[in-house]
């Protein structure tokens, strides 16, 4: 029976072109649900062959219009016998020929032959329902989809592999065995047991443990920052004044850094910008039109347009000209930032006119006109890039004058291409990915917000139910609370799962996966 | 023995992603030559399981990053055992995730395993090296992937089965018969036989059948340039005064006909523009800006750019405002198109302005002006398109008065949608594809500028020995130019080949074919 509400809840033979339609060698098909071998034989030029094909074998052949029986293109079908296949259900893979026409009109004949075409997220979908992956390994084959770098593919990988599955599936069975002993205190408690609330509380010592759990709760939340750095990018601006350089460091790092070939989606730009690889990290570089203020309009857009790009970026290279020294434009600039908009401050053309001391650029006057506050201490921390290794007596913008640190400038060469080492560590180090570099290998963290979100969830109900306890409260007020971590750690995995939720997820799928 | 060189002469293991980068749900990478399958096995999840896999079959696991052994991607491995393969050597296909970071990282590690990058149409290549395919098949595979519209790709696989290699080989067939007749004579001629050279030819009827054999090879080589037209497609330009309508009909059009999903280079351009597809033919449609002279130096340089569009357009669709009817404007800009470029001259809001006679349009008074050369003539045929019903009595620019001839306007309403089916019918009148309708069917006709060549270098060297044979020459003249036809005619195939010839050739296909 086909399901004319296309809905993603049926069974229907679907197809999909799974590949990125261009100008390529190859395109793959993919088809999947009942009937999917029938339907494809009646289309193909070998039909017999196809029928009797064993699961995971690759049978040669044609599609050919069953109208008028022209041929639509020379193919190999790969047969998938369920369960032994992406979905759990009887599917094939038809590799076709590259370009526009050649996938267009083997979908069509699959149309023709009965499929219809796949949901976004579809094929996921119902392995999903098949019990072939869980949630959050669904969820990783669409970050692998979109992974920009490497290392982001890899945290992805982790987590389709199974890490972040088991992990929930730990901390969720520690909380059920909590749980466990509180509900059989609950069966008995009216009942048989005459003791007290407080009596019951202090004789279950579950809660214990679970304040470890907690812990390990936190610290997956908090993975999510790292995670999300590695998929979705930073956006990194390149700002100075004219010929302070920004256009020589921007090509200079598109040819160190390994340049990431990204779609941008297509809007009018009054700047240019790239991404780029930076330890693994996907960098959307992007280098402004002059920050002089201008009387000329047109002048005038393309300066609103780079305050704006300020404002969205999530690191700001600032760059000053060596030769001329830090002016007052610089120091005006740099004071009108958003106090805790991460900043590295780049002294240009090093190798000709080497790094100034901090103490003369912003001197004690002037930190004494900028205050102290918190704020600016924020802002200091980005400082902390030190390369030359003579010190500076204080700190003009703060912290106070009485702490005497040494810090400097990141001196660089656009023009030579010194200190590009020592910049890219600084940006890992400002963003605060490769601190957990050692647990990133061992855990691959969260992969979308959704699962933060139950993962804090979870945290929260823990931590309620933690205090009640330390609070002696009655077991019925906590068990419910833990109920609820339980339950938000079973909707990551998928074992609670609402059809709205599914679909919500599962739409924001591309389609053919 | 490993080639360092990287030319296509060795079978060393190669690798290429044969599908388009970009956010989908799969990758395809493809792997031959010696080795494959022990370099594939290297770095696969079940070494054991690959290596004894059987041909066409597929196997699933994961491919590791053998030095850290990091998982790089999950996926599946279809095997193909020599000479059952597209390249006839040992192959896989690796199916991985999709997006530019899972094929990248697999890629990588074929790499570390000892697979290099393949060159441009070297798994092609290495099919044509292995008889897998003749050199027609070879290029269909290109065109295919190539191919903008559903007839472009139909015309392809007609090739790729072989249509147009059979045709070949059966025309060479025929010139080699009298070759070898000729070739005879030429054996014996000296030492046994005393006839005089024109006795020699008299009693040669060989050359008589190959008049047909010449008329065969001229239809192939006029086929080309219908072929032409389906494979590239043609520039058709929208033009006219400011509010005759020519966005509405740029938009009119892009709903009523099939947009093609295509890559347009990416230039700056003061015009909008779309692919669509005009029963079969790929057009890539222009608006052109508005065509008014003009002072302001910011609009002058959209009508220059608009004058360079119209002198590249193979076809224009001039739009006439039919509430305003004829300017001077409109004439002037008619008249001053070079005179053999494809014209279709539409009356729009024939809705509320029906078509005006011709005569009323360009007046006698205006033909005389103009004069009537050879010129005018041709363009003259570009007005053949007849919609309403009624005749006028002359035609203005050409031809000459005393011709009356039915013509008129084609009316349309960009708005109502009426005149659309005339116009499509109008377009592929004009660039004459469909004329050969029928014999399209039966013969897919030539597919690359390189056998149009050969076809009429074969055409050329056959016609010239029909005429010495005519003439009577002796038969060492003719010999000669039938063996350079049976050769340019071997040369299309791949029969007959210079390492040079391949290379140019195949350096032209997309990497992974």
């Amino acid at each position: 029976m086909i399901n004319r509400n296309t809905s993603y809840g049926d069974d229907s033979p679907i197809a999909a072109l799974a590949t990125t339609p261009g100008k390529s060698a190859l395109s793959l098909i993919r088809c999947s649900g009942k009937g999917t071998l029938e339907c494809a034989a009646a289309i193909f030029s070998a039909p017999e062959k196809l029928l009797q094909a064993a699961g995971n074998t690759i049978i040669h052949g044609w599609i050919v219009n069953t109208e008028n029986k022209d041929r639509v293109d020379e193919v190999l079908v790969s047969v998938f016998r369920g369960p032994r296949s992406y979905t759990g259900e009887d599917s094939v893979d038809i590799s076709c020929h590259g370009g526009y026409a050649a996938g267009q009109g083997v979908m069509a004949a699959l149309r023709a032959a009965g499929f219809r075409d796949a949901l976004p997220g579809e094929f996921t979908f119902r392995a999903f329902m098949n019990g072939k992956l869980d949630l959050t390994r669904c969820e990783s084959v669409m970050e692998l989809v979109s992974a920009k770098t490497e290392i982001s593919a890899r945290h992805a990988i982790e987590r389709l592999s199974g890490v972040l599955e088991n992990e929930i599936n730990a901390i969720k069975q520690k909380l059920v065995e909590v749980l466990s002993g509180t509900e059989i205190f609950l069966d008995y408690s009216e009942d048989e047991i005459s003791a007290s609330a407080d009596e019951i509380a202090g004789r279950f010592p579950g809660l214990l443990p679970a304040q470890e759990t907690l812990a390990r709760l936190r610290k997956l939340a908090e993975s999510w920052q790292r995670e999300r750095i590695y998929q979705e990018g930073i956006l990194a601006v390149i700002a100075g004044r004219p010929n302070a350089g920004k256009s020589s460091l921007f090509n200079l790092l598109l040819k160190e850094e390994r340049s990431i070939v990204t779609e941008i989606p297509g809007t009018t730009r009054d700047w240019i910008e790239a991404w780029i690889s930076i330890d693994g990290i996907p960098v959307r570089l992007a280098d402004t039109a002059g920050l002089r203020e201008s009387l000329d309009p047109v002048e005038k857009i393309g300066v609103e347009r780079s305050r704006d790009l300020l404002e969205a970026a999530e690191l700001i290279l600032y760059l000053i000209d060596g030769t001329a020294g830090i002016t007052d434009e610089d120091r005006a600039f740099i004071a009108a930032l958003p106090p805790q908009k991460p900043l590295l401050i780049l002294w240009n053309k090093a190798d000709i006119a080497p790094v100034q001391e901090f103490s003369r650029i912003f001197s004690h006057k002037e930190h004494g006109e900028h205050g102290d506050t918190e704020e600016k201490r924020s802002r200091a921390v980005n400082f902390e890039i030190t390369r030359s290794s003579f010190s500076v007596p204080s700190c003009p913008l703060c912290p106070p004058c009485e702490e005497s640190r040494a810090k400097s400038f990141l001196g660089i060469s656009a023009k030579t291409g010194e200190g590009v080492a020592e910049l890219t560590a600084a940006i890992t180090a400002t963003m605060g990915t490769q601190v957990n570099a050692a647990d990133t290998a061992a855990n691959a963290g969260l992969g979308t917000i959704r699962q933060k979100n139950l993962v804090e969830a979870a945290a929260a109900a823990l931590e309620e139910a933690i205090s009640l306890a330390n609070r002696e409260e009655p077991l019925d007020l906590i068990a419910p609370l833990l109920r609820e971590a339980v339950n938000a750690l079973g909707e990551i995995t998928g074992e609670v799962s609402t059809a709205d939720i599914l679909e919500e997820m599962f739409s924001r799928f591309c389609v053919g996966k």
